[in-house]
């Protein structure tokens, strides 16, 4: 077993199979990545809004590798063991122009800085006036774990896809195993886009973004020892949360899927709005970093029934 | 404050103002209700899937009440504290013919009995040929938790409106507190439908159902004390799953998010049959009761993910 690493300038912006290999391992071999945060190091500790107004969108979302594995082949499966997370000192959410599940309602831009230490995520936020501290537990994870796509052309690495990608899964954390089906020989892994922290579903578009050191041992399973016919990635993981954390959840109900999703997000923003003080962009901030979109209900026709599951150690005591 | 009771027999099968009340309390009383599982009494301990052929789906999911609550006006918020929920010692899964996420693919009917003690929801499946008993950890609530709708009309318990109704939601157990939206003057409360453990979707279209025996503590909350514009009910719930408890999760990746949501079931019900030996049939019942569809991501556009969790301690050890 030997251990590699990837520099964090190690980097491409599409999931392609012409995208030449920066390192090939063994089967079993465990590679360390230095990875800038999702917008490609033009959002810093110390950005302002109007650092959001000027980012190319063009060069964000950037994957580090890719690393060819030897004995790959297509129809295998690649085994991802997330074995070390280690986030930046500092992070940022943001609200993008045209970008979130409420993209229509809320069309102005937003940042928010965050300082991460100790095992927490703390930011300002301006409740009826007052600037008040919010934190948000850390637990670190990949948005973006991929393989090149069998099909031709460049991919955008916006989209997740079958071989994975920008998956942005808050599960996928220290101690959890993603197994993405191989479409082309050597696999060609990448990985990028480091989040201290989100919710199921990261609903305004972004997470805590970080800059994130990373290291994965990455292993070739045989198509005979994999299931069948995989039409997604399959990941394990474990619980992190304690018996007894609380939580305040908000509903959607509507016959469309997506507009249950997002009712619940109205609502969950709606209470932090009316019942908590927080400005409107903040509690959207604050639902796609540390609040859990559940389907709660897919059969009781014609309504779906989506939740939205606050955290309540995140909100400030009245 | 006082304790009223209401009897198993004192049902309804629709949301309407018109249902007169079986029973008048006060803000803040506790009602104590006797139900019968969602079948209506149609299928028993002793029932075999000739039942579920013959079974009425018209006096299905019927719901115990309503109380009419002294001082309940419209615009006002029903606060239902769910205090004690005690299932029967036996509860029953079924596949319904058009039922479900994935009625095109299961066009078949089963029944699936599962005997209820000492916290665990246990039945037999086969696999590869052996009987082999397979448990679910118990939670028990009710999946009918509303109020009367203020439209005009009868309305049908199987979907969830604004004022609540057949929510599914696995999160109302005991501890668990519903806030309803009032759309008629005395809310007009109604409860049934007992699961004793459900995953988030209820994907098959049923939970454990069960008879329940549950306690509830009905109080009126006045417009100016609640969030302004609730498009649904809220809830406050605690997490009841110990840190390291260990999932497999499918993933479902789609551009149509009821898309993604059916290949996430259809990933765990493959995983099921391909690496465990269960039964399809089976496997698809044990999506339903006990793994939770969680919205991974809904902004990476066009692509939409979620995840079924399974909790790797109801598998079967190879």
């Amino acid at each position: 077993m030997s251990i590699h690493s990837v520099r964090r300038s190690q980097t491409h912006l599409s999931w392609s199979k012409s995208v030449p290999p920066v390192l090939t391992i063994a089967s079993g071999d465990v590679v360390s990545f230095d990875c800038l945060d999702a917008s490609n190091g033009q959002i810093t500790a110390s950005s302002g809004v109007a650092d959001i107004l000027v980012a190319k969108l063009a060069v964000m979302d950037q994957v580090n590798g890719p690393i060819y594995v030897q004995g790959a082949k297509v129809g295998d499966v690649l085994k991802v063991e997330l074995m070390e997370l280690t986030p930046a000192e500092w992070g940022w959410s943001a609200l993008f122009p045209g970008f979130g599940l409420l993209a229509d309602e809320f069309e102005g831009t937003a940042l928010k800085l965050w300082s991460i230490q100790d095992g927490v995520a703390t930011t300002t936020m301006r409740l009826r006036g007052s600037d008040v501290a919010v934190s948000v537990p850390v637990k670190p994870f990949m948005g973006e774990v991929g393989l090149a796509r069998g099909a031709e052309g460049h991919w955008s690495t916006i989209p997740p896809y079958r071989t994975g990608g920008n998956m942005d899964t808050k599960h996928l954390t220290k101690g959890s195993t993603v197994y993405l089906p191989i479409e082309v020989d050597g696999a060609l892994f990448a990985i990028g886009d480091g989040h201290a922290a989100q919710g199921d579903g990261e609903v305004c578009g972004t997470a805590i973004e970080t800059p994130m050191r990373v290291t994965v041992r990455l292993t070739v399973l045989p198509a005979s020892n994999t299931p069948p016919s995989m039409l997604a990635p399959h990941y394990e993981s474990t619980n992190s949360v304690p018996v007894g954390e609380a939580y305040y959840t908000t509903m959607g109900i509507a016959t469309d899927l997506r507009e249950a999703a997002r009712d619940a997000v109205r609502g969950m923003f709606g209470y932090l709005v009316s019942q908590h003080g927080f400005e409107r962009e903040d509690a959207y901030i604050l639902c796609s970093v540390a609040a859990d979109l559940r389907l709660h209900e897919v059969v009781d026709m014609p309504n779906y029934l989506v939740g939205m599951m606050m955290p309540k150690s995140v909100l400030p005591v009245p």
